[in-house]
């Protein structure tokens, strides 16, 4: 195992991640491929609409029929039907015709245009007269004009969201090809964690946060937890944990213990496993800085802070994008959603060469957001249940000063 | 019925669905509560931490023993043993001792501070160096330091986030009190409709696309979908489809059709619930003008375009603002994430008097984000596939010029 205690800064970190392979792919239902990544690109089998569509209520024509038509010299035509919702059309119009079509409603072969019915009169149940000209192409959608046949729709690596899924089920494509879902295991270690109980645990003792906070934040990002457990600060225990957690998943996330030592012990049990590859053993980002990645094989092992609030702006900065990752997205600069801009309410001291993730409470006040930076000892839960989201305060800078403009970062509903 | 045919701003929708009265409420498991809403006030029931705990590695002192310690003239303790990580410590330390503790470890009675390792030195066995000063409360967190015993943590309406339930686990508390979820059946309408399947419908007929696109968007908003189906234009098939859907389920959204007089079949369907109540028949917003929201007893019924993209537009509009109610949500003010603030790449025409949804593509040029208008016909579902976004055109603004500073409401991932 190299890289054994070189601090990385996060880009360097992020730059490790970028280049973690994708999982396998498997063919799933559209319906249920919300928020999966395209496994391979899609392009499309047929054209959208597949017939000339009107796009209003009215009657389509050749619009060379109407050049010319106003209110005082209207253009007379002859009203040869109806076109029936849904219903296919055989007949080609002809020279001085029209047909009445509903919104949606399929063109005859030769009608290039719709006139809408606000600017017709019926002169009788076989004549319109039509007040004012349309061109070919007006009020309706041409057969591709929406999607072309053959046309690119999404590129490999592209996470689906709802519109998209509409546009394939327009086009009939009812499976998609999509990276399979990431399996993780969450192990929180540490002899003072016990499992949540209503009882006060004794002095000394204190709740599991971090597999409940995890958890939450992994389901969020669309991975399947099969194991949730608190192991105690034993190596033989935790290396039996870790292997049998491996067996059956893509991701470990292995957080604590805060005890003496702890670091070396997760690092201990890397060494149990004999394809393990150190990539990270320390970042510079404060907090979170006694942070471990490696990769047993094409598996992957993250050793988090066993504090919960380091453990959560570790998952944050770095673990949502190893699983977007695995999952095969292309573009993962974008996640955890884009951040708002802000104004910085009061001074953020900081360290040069080590980038700091702040908290900070929004507020709206004169038609500007405003970031209050939540100090208080790291160690507090509480302050990341009062915050709207944190603030990136990069290595090379020096603190921020008050009425800075910066970017924060928002921590999802 | 009331409010037929008197279009409402879209202000006054929203308005409207303040008013919403939240579901029943259940008692849930905290690990399955991510994203619910509380439907009562939490306050916690023990402080946080219930020991004083050190934040360092160190050993726990009385601060006035250190005090005036420097590298050249150190103060002297005994060291009296050390603190196992998770165990009770019942002893108090005395004037002039130590005990070594780790971080997270429990402090002895009488300890105030921990001296961080660092800024010791180990004389023999049993003393100690320290070669600066701590004040009392340093590298500690105290009892009810992080949270009082007895404080207000969240507000009923609140909905949880993973670090919200990370601090209800710390404090013991296992089950919340939730707002139930909706349960909400889809129905597309329309007799173009046809459900997706891999042929190319016959001329005429279109995939349907609205049962997908909702679907996926009420599933990401946390809602239960118990029916999905495609009904065709037929007054009575689609009063039994929407009595016997609202048997089970809390809302109803109907999509559709776009033909000629659908909008009256909605209508009439509501004629047949003897509690029906109108609360909005059309928005003057484009596109999804032609949009009725009723209330049938406490249920909800949403008549949305039959258009995928004006559905789609209404989705984000109001629907999730309803659902949100539904929930207990008390602030729907930030639903569908904080804006991003862009430059208009090209001019955006309007109307007055009617409020704008406008699909864009955000890129960045020269540290900027740059909001592109995508124009198109309405009915292209394309267009929201190549968007990232939308910008809201107010009703009293007429379009508004290249150059403008404008908000971008994006799409989820």
């Amino acid at each position: 195992m190299s890289q054994f205690l070189k601090v990385k800064t996060a880009d360097e970190v992020l730059g490790i991640i970028k280049k973690i392979e994708p999982l396998s792919s498997e063919s799933i239902a559209l319906e249920t491929s919300h928020a999966r990544v395209l496994a391979s690109a899609v392009t499309a089998p047929e054209s959208l609409p597949h017939f000339n569509r009107a796009t209003m209520d009215g009657f389509a024509v050749r619009a060379r029929d109407t050049f010319g038509a106003t209110e005082s010299l209207p253009a007379m035509l002859e009203l040869i039907g109806e076109v029936a919702m849904g219903e296919s059309v055989s007949l080609s119009l002809e020279a001085g015709k029209a047909i009445a079509v509903p919104t949606g409603g399929m063109l005859p072969a030769n009608a290039d245009s719709v006139v809408m019915v606000e600017y017709t009169y019926n002169l009788d149940e076989k004549t319109i007269e039509v007040i004012k000209p349309v061109a070919p192409g007006d009020n309706v959608l041409r057969v591709g004009e929406d999607i072309e046949n053959h046309q690119n729709l999404f590129p490999a690596g592209w996470r689906l969201r709802p519109q998209d899924m509409g546009l394939l089920a327009a086009l009939g494509i009812s499976k998609v090809q999509v990276h399979c879902r990431p399996r993780v295991a969450v192990i929180s270690t540490g002899d003072e964690i016990v499992p949540i109980t209503g009882d006060q645990p004794p002095p000394g003792k204190v709740r599991d946060i971090n597999s409940i906070t995890l958890a939450a934040e992994l389901e969020e990002a669309g991975a399947t937890i099969t194991i949730k457990q608190v192991v105690v600060d034993d190596l033989d225990a935790l290396v039996t944990a870790a292997k049998s957690a491996l067996v059956e998943n893509d991701m470990l996330l292995l957080s604590g213990g805060s005890s003496v030592g702890a670091r070396d012990y997760t690092l201990r049990i890397l060494e149990h496993f004999e394809n393990a590859e150190l990539l990270v053993h320390g970042v510079a980002i404060r907090p979170g800085k006694p942070t471990i990645l490696a990769r047993i094989g094409r598996k992957i092992f993250w050793g988090l802070p066993g504090q919960p609030v380091s453990a959560l702006m570790i998952y944050r900065a770095f673990v949502l994008a190893s699983l977007a990752r695995l999952e095969g997205q292309a573009d993962i600069s974008k996640l955890g959603g884009t951040p708002v801009r802000a104004t910085l309410k009061r001074q953020l001291p900081s360290v040069q060469g080590r980038t700091d993730y702040v908290p900070v409470i929004n507020s709206r006040e004169e038609e500007k957001v405003w970031a209050s930076p939540i100090f208080g000892k790291s160690a507090m839960i509480g302050i990341l249940a009062r915050a709207d989201g944190f603030v990136i305060v990069p290595e090379h800078v020096e603190g921020l000063e008050q009425g800075s403009e910066v970017e924060v970062h928002l921590f999802s509903r």
